[in-house]
C-alpha cells in the first residue's frame, strides 16, 4: 500500500477499504507516512467526506493504536457522557453527580480544549484543591465508591488521535464532520462505558452551525458507537444563545451549585433531564424515558443529586467549603453592568458574541497551554423572552484588566430587541438513536 | 502572517492576495512554512483553483526565490518553446534547429520527466556523446554561435519550484491547473527569452484530456506570460493519438532526423510548421502565419534545418556520425511485429495505451532517477484513417527481455477499425494569445 495512492482516490471521491484506513493511520503513528502526506490525506477527507463505513473504520482503527480502559470489575451500568460544546455549558457538572445520585457510573475523560471559556477540566479546576488528573487506580476506585469520577484525558488512551488532532489544527482541517466524529468517537469507545449520551450542539455558539450539520455529526457518532456494540444516542439541543446564565469557569461552577441545590435556569436543568432520561432509558433503569425524568426529578428534589455532588468534589481533592458558600470560589475584582438600551422584548442573545467576550476577558484560551482566568465571565441578566426596560441590566461582566473595552462592546451587541415576544423556540431538536 | 489562515482561507475559496502568496512561497523555501501545512494549502488549491491573478502572482513569487538568466548581451531575437507533453513529441528535436536555421536564437531549459518516453534531454542523450549538462557560459556561447542551445534543468533558476513540485509529486496534487501553469511558467519567466510558444496538448495521452482543461491551461499560462511582459502565444494540438510513428528514445531522434532531411511524417511537420510560424511572428521575422510558414518551408526545403541540427550535435559533443547514419544509434535485440486482426479502416490509436506500451518495455520510467533504455519503443506502421488488410503490420515493437507480452497486448488493443474512413479530425484545435 501508498499513502500516495489513498491519497489520490480520496481526492477522487474513492471510497477507502477498512484494511486502508487501518494501514494509513498505523503507518501514520509509527511514522511511516508523513505529516505531509497525512495533511494533504486530511484535506481531501475535508472536501470528499467519508460515508458512514469508512469514518467507523477510521475510527476503529485509531482506538486500536492505543489501550482500552476496561470497567467491568466495576458493578452497575457505566455511562459517559459528551457535548460537542457550547457557550455556558456547565451541563457535565450538574449532570454527572445526578445521575450518580440516580444509581448510575458516570466514567468520563475530559479535555481542556480551546474556545470560549476552559474545558469541563478547567471548570473543575475552579474549586480550591480540585485534583483533575486521575490515576486509573484512582479514577477506577472512585468511580466503584463515589459512583462519578471525571478525569482529564491523561491517560492517553488513543495516540492516533492526539496525533491527528494536533495534525489538523494547524493545517485548516479540523472543521470535518467525519473526522470530527471520529475523534470523538475513538476517545469515548477507548472507555468501555456500557452506555454512552452525545449532546450534539446545533447554533451560533456552536460547531455545528446548522441543523443539517449537527444531524450529519450526531448520525454519524451514533453509527460509530452502534457498529462498535455500543448504547448509544445523540441529542442535537440549541446553541444559538448561551445556555444558562452564567459564562465562564468559576462562574459556571457557581451556577452548577445552584441548579443542584434547585435554583437553577430551566434551560440548563431541562437539558439534564432530556440528556439524563435518554442515558436512564439505555441503562434499563426505566421504560420510559416519562418514568426516566420522574426518577431524576425524584432524585433532584431530595438533594441526593447535590449530596453527590459534593461527595465527588470532596473525593477529588476539592474543598468542600468552597461549593457550600461559593464566595470562596475565585472572584473577579471588578464587575461592570452592561444596561439595556432599548424598552422591549429581548429577541436573541447572540451565544458566539458572549462567548467571544468571555474569552476576551480571560476566560478561554486561544493556544493550547495558555493559562485561563477562572474568575472572569459573563453573567446574562436578561435571557431570550424576557421584558426589559431602558437602563435596565442585560448582563454582569466579571472583569480584571484584559479586554474589558472589547468584551463590553461584543455583550452589548450580541442583544437584540423587539416589541412582540419572540416565538418560543424549542431547547431539544431532536434525538438521533 | 500564519500559513493556517492562508490555508483556511483557500480551502474556503476565498482569494488570496500578492503578498500572502509571496509571504507563503518564501516562508516554505525558508522552512518556516512546514511540508504538511504546504501539502494542506496544495490540496486546498487542488479543490478551490486559483484564478488567474492568484497564478499570475504565485508564478511571480516562485521566480522571485531564484534567479533570472539573463539573455540580452546575446544579438538576435532569443525563443523558447515549451509542451505540456505528449506520445511521440520529438517536436523540439525537429523545430529546435528548424528555427535556429530560420535566424532565431533558440534557448531551452528542458527536463527529464516521468512518462511514457524520457523527456527532451533523454532523447538527446540517446544519440552517442550528447552533454545535456551545459555550464552557463557554455549554454550562452552556443546560443550565440550556433543559435540553438538545449539543457537540463540544472541551473537551478527556480528554487521554490523545485521544492513544491517534490512535494506535490507525493502528495496527489500534481494534476491541478493553476499549480502546472505556475510551474511551468516560473521556469519560462526566469530564462528571460524575447518570445515563447507553448504546445499544450489534449486527448488520451496528455494530461489535459479534454478541450476545456487545454483551454484553461493554455490561457492561464498566456496570462501568466502576458502579466510578465512577455510575447506569447499557446497552440493546442491534438494527442488522442500518438505524433508521428516513432514512440522511444532513440527512435524519436531517427524520426526526427528524418523529418528534417524532408521525409518525416506529416503530422510532425504541420506541427513544426504552426509552432514556428506562431514563433516567427511573434519574433518580428514575419508579418503574418502564411509569411512564416514559407520562409519555414524554405528554410527546410533547402535543408538548412537539418545542417543546423548536426552542428548543434556537434556543439554539444554528440557524434555527427551516428545522426548521420542513425543505425549508430542506440538499437534494441528484437522487433516483434504486431498485425491487424481486422481488414478495414483505422479509425483510432490510443495514445495512452501505446505510450504505456512504450514505458513497459522501458523507453520511460516511473520514478525520478530510474534508468531509461534508449533503443526500446514502439514504431507505428498504420496510422488513423490508413486502409489495412487483416495480417498486416499495424505496429513493431523494439524491445530487449522487459515487459513484452503486456506491451504486445497493449499496443494490440489500441487500434480500433471501422469500414467507413473516419472523419479528419484536426490537429491544431486553436491558438491562445
Amino acid at each position: 500500500m501508498r499513502a500516495y495512492d489513498l491519497i489520490r482516490r480520496k481526492r477522487d471521491g474513492e471510497k477507502l477499504s477498512a484494511e486502508e484506513l487501518e494501514w494509513l493511520i498505523f503507518s501514520y503513528l509509527e511514522g511511516e507516512v508523513p505529516d505531509y502526506q497525512m495533511a494533504a490525506w486530511l484535506m481531501a477527507v475535508y472536501f470528499r467526506g467519508l460515508d458512514a463505513e469508512e469514518t467507523a473504520h477510521l475510527t476503529g482503527a485509531m482506538v486500536r493504536t492505543g489501550k482500552f480502559l476496561d470497567l467491568s470489575g466495576i458493578p452497575g451500568v457505566k455511562v459517559d457522557k459528551h457535548s460537542t460544546g457550547g457557550v455556558g455549558d456547565k451541563t457535565t457538572l450538574v449532570l454527572a453527580p445526578w445521575l450518580a445520585a440516580a444509581g448510575l457510573k458516570v466514567a468520563k475523560m475530559s479535555g481542556r480544549g480551546l474556545g470560549h471559556t476552559g474545558g469541563t477540566i478547567d471548570k473543575l479546576e475552579s474549586i480550591p484543591g480540585f485534583r483533575t488528573e486521575l490515576t486509573i487506580e484512582d479514577f477506577l476506585s472512585q468511580l466503584e465508591e463515589v459512583g462519578v469520577a471525571v478525569t482529564s484525558q491523561s491517560f492517553a488512551l488513543v495516540p492516533a488521535d492526539r496525533k491527528l488532532y494536533a495534525l489538523r489544527d494547524v493545517t485548516a482541517t479540523v472543521e470535518s464532520v467525519p473526522l470530527i466524529a471520529a475523534s470523538v468517537m475513538s476517545k469515548k469507545l477507548a472507555l468501555r462505558t456500557d452506555a454512552l449520551v452525545l449532546d450534539v450542539k446545533v447554533g451560533k455558539g456552536a460547531l455545528a452551525k446548522d441543523l443539517k450539520m449537527a444531524r450529519e455529526l450526531a448520525s454519524l457518532m451514533v453509527d460509530i458507537g452502534k457498529r462498535a456494540g455500543r448504547k448509544v444516542r445523540a441529542v442535537i439541543s440549541d446553541m444559538e444563545k448561551p445556555l444558562g446564565r452564567a459564562v465562564g469557569n468559576a462562574l459556571e461552577v457557581e451556577e452548577a451549585i445552584a441548579t443542584l441545590q434547585g435554583n437553577g435556569p430551566e434551560d440548563l436543568v431541562e437539558l439534564c433531564l432530556s440528556l439524563g432520561s435518554q442515558l436512564l432509558e439505555l441503562a434499563g433503569l426505566a421504560e420510559s424515558e416519562k418514568e426516566a425524568r420522574e426518577k431524576l426529578r425524584h432524585v433532584w428534589e431530595e438533594g441526593r443529586a447535590w449530596e453527590k455532588f459534593k461527595e465527588w468534589v470532596k473525593a477529588q481533592g476539592g474543598k468542600v467549603e468552597a461549593v457550600e458558600d461559593p464566595s470562596l470560589l475565585p472572584q473577579a475584582p471588578k464587575e461592570l453592568v452592561i444596561t439595556s438600551p432599548d424598552t422591549g422584548f429581548v429577541e436573541a442573545v447572540d451565544a458566539l458574541a458572549i462567548g467571544e467576550a468571555a474569552r476576551i476577558l480571560g476566560a478561554g484560551r486561544e493556544r493550547k497551554g495558555d493559562p485561563i482566568d477562572p474568575a472572569v465571565g459573563v453573567i446574562l441578566e436578561a435571557k431570550v423572552g424576557d421584558w426589559v426596560e431602558r437602563g435596565a441590566p442585560l448582563a454582569r461582566l466579571r472583569v480584571r484588566e484584559k479586554g474589558v473595552e472589547e468584551a463590553e462592546a461584543l455583550v452589548a451587541r450580541a442583544f437584540t430587541f423587539s416589541a412582540q415576544p419572540p416565538p418560543p423556540k424549542p431547547l431539544i431538536h431532536e434525538v438521533v438513536s
